[in-house]
Formats: C-alpha cells, sequence, structure tokens
C-alpha cells in the first residue's frame, strides 16, 4: 500500500520507548533513533531497553534503530519527537534532510527554551511546518503503565482530522484507547502548565500540607489552566477533557512524578540547584515555569491570572521562600 | 449580645468531632449530642472522644455535652446535623422540640434513604424549613486532617448569604478557610455523588486498572456529575470549584476513604454483603448509589448520561461481574 505510513520514533527515554512499543501493535516496522550507541547494541541483542521500561520486550525484527537522525528521519512519513524540551533544539540542528511533507508529532511536553514555543508552534515558526502537518500525542499516560500494558487514554490532536485518526489507529491496541482534537495547541499547553501544577503540589507537600488542601490546590489548578489557554487560544474545549484535567491529576497525584518529586524537595528545604543534583536531572516543570511565567507577563491586556504560576516561579527563580509564598498563595485560591 | 448564635452539634462521629473543634475556635460554647453516654462521659474526664479523632483535645467547659436531641436543640439557634444519612430519620422521630426557626445545617453527605431526598431537600419537605434557613457545610475535607489543623478550606451553601456568612465565620480559623455559595441543592449533590464515584476508583484499582485509568475516570466522573446535578437544578456554578471537583478528588484519590475501600473489596471480588460484613459498616456510597441512579432513571426527558453511576449501580444491585461491567464501561469512557 502506498498510503501505509512509515513511523520514526525520536528518543530513548521512557515515553520514546512507550510510543515503540505501542506503534508496534500495529506498525509491521518502524525507525527507532536514540543517541545512545550502547543502548541500541543492547536492545538488539537483549530485546529491551537496558535504561527505560526494561520489561517491556520488543520483537527487534520490527525495529530500524539507528543513532543516525537522518537516516532515521529519511524515509520517514510521520516523526514523532520524544526527548526532552531541553534537548530539542540540540537535535533538530543535526537535520540534514528536510522535515518537509512529512507529519512532526510531538510527544514533547515542555516548552523550547530557545524560543520560548511550545513544540508544536515551534515547529511551525521555525520550520515552517504547516499546522495540518503536526500532531500532538497527549496523555493522562505514564509510560511505566503502557509497559505493564494497563489500559491508558490518549489524545492526538492536529489540525488536520484525517492524519489526527491515522496516528489514533496505529497507536491503539487493547490496552490503549485514543480519541482526537483540533486543540493542538490548548493540549499542549495542559501538558506543559501540569508539570507546574506537579511541582506546586510536591512544594504543598513537602511544607507539610495535607489531601485537603492538596485538592483544593487542583482545582484551582485546573481554573487557572483553563484561563491561561484560552488567553493562548481561544476555541470550544471542555477543559475537563482527559487530555486537560486527567493529564493534570495523573501527574500532580503521582508519587513518581519528577516534578513533584523534584517540588516536594524543594518544600522539604532543598535550594533548587541541590535539588536538582540530587535528582541529577532537570524537571520539565522547571523549564516550563519560567517559559509559562514570561508569556503570561508578556501577554499584556490578555494576561490571565495565574497565582499558582507565579507562586512556584517566585519559588524557583526569584530565590523566594517556599513557605511564606505558599503562606500567601492559600489566600488566593478558594 | 442578643443575636449570638447557639450551636447544636448532633452526632458523635469523626465529622462531628472536627465540626465542634472548628466552632470551639470562636463560640464561647455549643451544645453537643451524641448518643453514646459512655462517650460522653469520657469526654468529659479525659476531654478527647475515645472513638473519633482522639487526638484532639477539648476544652470541656464550652461543651455542653448531652444524650438528649431535644435538649440540645431546645435553646440552639442553629443544629449542624452530622450524622450518617441513615441514621437521620431515626434521631428526628426522636424530637418533640420543634425546629421551626432554627437554621437547619447539613454536614451529612448522603441521601435519606427513606425519602430518596438529599437532606437538605428532606428538611425543607418533610419539615416545612424554608431554604432560607437550610445550609450545607462541604468539603473537600478529611475530618482527620481538621484533627491536626491542616489547612482546609470548607464551603457554606446558604440561600440566605447573611446566614451562610456567620456560619462561615464561626467555622474560620487559621487551618479552616471558609467561602459561601447560593447552591445548596449543587453542592449537596456533589457530596452525594462523590462516594458513588469514590467506589467507582476502587472497584477499578481493585479490578488491577492503575493510574492513567483512574484520571480518566475522576475526568469522566466531573463531566458526569456535572450533567447529573444540571439537570437536578440548572444555575450558574463552575463545577472546578473546591466543593465539586476538590470534594471528589479528595475522596476519588483517598486510600482511606470508606467508598474506596469498599469498592477496592467489591473489585478483588468480595461480594456486596461480605465487603460490608468485614469493613463492619456500611459506606454511605452504597445507600447514595441506589438513590441517585433512581433519581436519575425516573426524571424521564431529565435524565442525564451517567455510565459510572449506571456501572456501580450494576454491580452493587443486580449483581452483575464488576469485572465484565467496568470493561463496558472503559468504552463509554474517553
Amino acid at each position: 500500500m502506498k498510503n501505509t505510513p512509515v513511523f520514526a520514533v525520536i528518543g530513548g527515554g521512557s515515553w520514546a520507548s512507550a510510543i515503540v512499543k505501542m506503534l508496534c501493535e500495529n506498525a509491521d516496522s518502524l525507525w527507532w533513533y536514540m543517541r545512545n550507541t550502547n543502548a541500541i547494541e543492547y536492545i538488539l541483542t537483549e530485546k529491551h531497553n537496558p535504561n527505560y521500561l526494561s520489561s517491556v520486550e520488543y520483537n527487534t525484527e520490527q525495529l530500524m534503530l539507528t543513532a543516525n537522525i537522518n537516516e532515521a528521519i529519511a524515509e520517514a512519513t510521520h516523526v514523532v519527537f520524544a526527548v526532552p524540551s531541553a534537548f530539542l533544539q540540540n537535535e533538530l540542528e543535526k537535520l540534514t534532510t528536510s522535515l518537509a511533507g512529512k507529519t512532526i508529532i510531538s510527544a514533547i511536553k515542555g516548552i523550547v527554551p530557545e524560543t520560548s514555543l511550545i513544540v508544536g508552534e515551534h515547529f511551525n515558526e521555525s520550520y515552517q511546518i504547516p499546522f495540518e502537518k503536526i500532531a500532538v500525542i497527549t496523555g493522562p499516560c505514564h509510560a511505566e503503565e503502557v509497559a505493564l500494558e494497563r489500559l491508558s487514554y490518549l489524545t492526538i490532536a492536529c489540525a488536520d482530522e484525517t492524519e489526527a485518526s491515522l496516528i489514533a489507529n496505529y497507536l491503539s491496541s487493547d490496552y490503549i484507547k485514543c480519541k482526537t482534537t483540533e486543540d493542538i495547541i490548548g493540549t499542549e499547553y495542559a501538558a506543559v502548565l501540569k508539570n507546574i501544577y506537579a511541582i506546586a503540589a510536591g512544594i504543598a507537600h513537602g511544607l507539610g500540607y495535607g489531601d485537603n488542601f492538596q485538592s483544593v490546590l487542583m482545582s484551582n489548578a485546573i481554573r487557572e489552566m483553563k484561563r491561561f489557554i484560552k488567553k493562548r487560544y481561544q476555541m470550544k474545549r471542555n477543559i475537563n477533557d482527559s487530555a486537560y484535567l486527567g493529564d493534570l491529576l495523573v501527574t500532580g497525584y503521582s508519587v513518581f512524578s519528577r516534578n513533584r518529586m523534584f517540588g516536594n524537595m524543594i518544600g522539604k528545604g532543598y535550594t533548587v540547584k541541590s535539588a536538582q543534583l540530587e535528582m541529577n536531572m532537570v524537571a520539565e516543570g522547571y523549564y516550563a515555569t519560567k517559559s509559562a511565567y514570561a508569556i503570561n507577563t508578556a501577554a499584556g491586556k490578555k494576561k490571565a491570572k495565574t497565582p499558582i504560576i507565579n507562586a512556584v516561579y517566585q519559588v524557583l527563580y526569584e530565590n523566594k521562600n517556599p513557605k511564606k509564598v505558599f503562606a500567601k498563595l492559600t489566600d488566593k485560591l478558594n
């Protein structure tokens, strides 16, 4: 069939590994790019990724593994980016192959630090990819549960409904249900903002606030998210759909969320630097906080009321005392 | 001051004990009725309730404790009912004192089984209390966290804004923030329905569904709750306010929730009877499921789409297999 899509997955982390697993349920074969050549060797001989979702066994006959991003992309019709947003630009700079005509699928939950744009906007503005050729894969979905084949729901956003359905079909299986939407901007912002709220939840927990407060925080967070997204892109959406509220909850209530864990350490008294050193990584929400705050601050009349984002910003970037900042925040919530 | 309210709290359980603690922060004294005379003796000598929130120390000089409900109510201007909904009618039958002119405050999260009415409607229809004299105290609020003085937010609903504010003032303290609303019907239904969704969350957990599914379930539950309440009483409300979404989350995500625990046992294979025997109590959501299902089924054209309530009903009252019922339910969620 000449219309059979060829997928390339860019990234070797847990979410990339989960997406490869999902696609392998439907695609005969696919390209999989990761930088780590040792991991590639390992997958080819041991059938699983040594570093992430190691319980997932791959049929390596389906995998065209490569450490050359241009090779992975060359023949692909659909390129799924699943690297941390902070590394995206670095990967894209390696490209000699054109992205023109290909469908770009963002599985990244972050803002590109170099441009302060969400990934879809970044591809549109910096690479002239039309929005009909940009799609977003969004949760609520912990990769670890995909590994266990626990029922999960994804939302595929694309301005072109046919594209959205095609991608949805390739990701769907016994344990994955997909719905589609046209709201690329809203679903991407939701995926970005939820990490900030997860940091807030972590800080609150670290400071000793309990479950009653946590539920009030999440109730305020979804209202804040609605206001923020509405200012960025107005369209009819139900903020309580899984892609927005569900995604917020799965992250905000997860004790395994790196963003929540990072916040928790800050709440318990770690400095931002020491928390990052201790975790040996930077939580996506750290960058997202700076970008979301900047975007909203620059929005002039279109500014949304965002007390939670502002509080997290003050703690992470203005070196303010978390206890004092959150005490003030509690008066702004209801 | 002739306008100083006199509160009476009816009930000796954990929520009643928490409300007494909150009121003691502001009222010089108050009536507290409970059936258990041993518990009354114990509180008077040991300064704390032997059975619930035993870490809370009361200043017994503030408490007018009695096992006679008529004595408690006689001089009260504000009567707070905080007994399980299944026992309310039983308590009310003891009344020889009239409720006329008093403000009736429901802290009950359930439907009165004898009338299938929420508590506010029950007092209105069966006791001719006007809605201006009926108030509702709603969470999100685990009583255990009030005992620990962890910051919690309450919503006080009353058709009379002055009454709502007065009650809010008497409940507020360093660790309790209150807001007010006119939505008595909506907040009460939310408090009732959330227990059904907590049972659903428990069943799903017991059946082995994971966190990804749980977040989708909650995202669908709040949308279902919105549809249900809108059919009962249409007014402008934000379903994501703490009294609705917050209350759903604090219960649905709590591993200590009796309703969630009950559902969990059912999901793991206990029969309804054996789960109730094992827990040595009946979860509020058990009755709520029957009533909510009946109310919605009888609603004719005003029926709301309620796949989650229907699924829980089938499991609890039609002896259907939870695994099969939930497998079908997953197709109705998104």
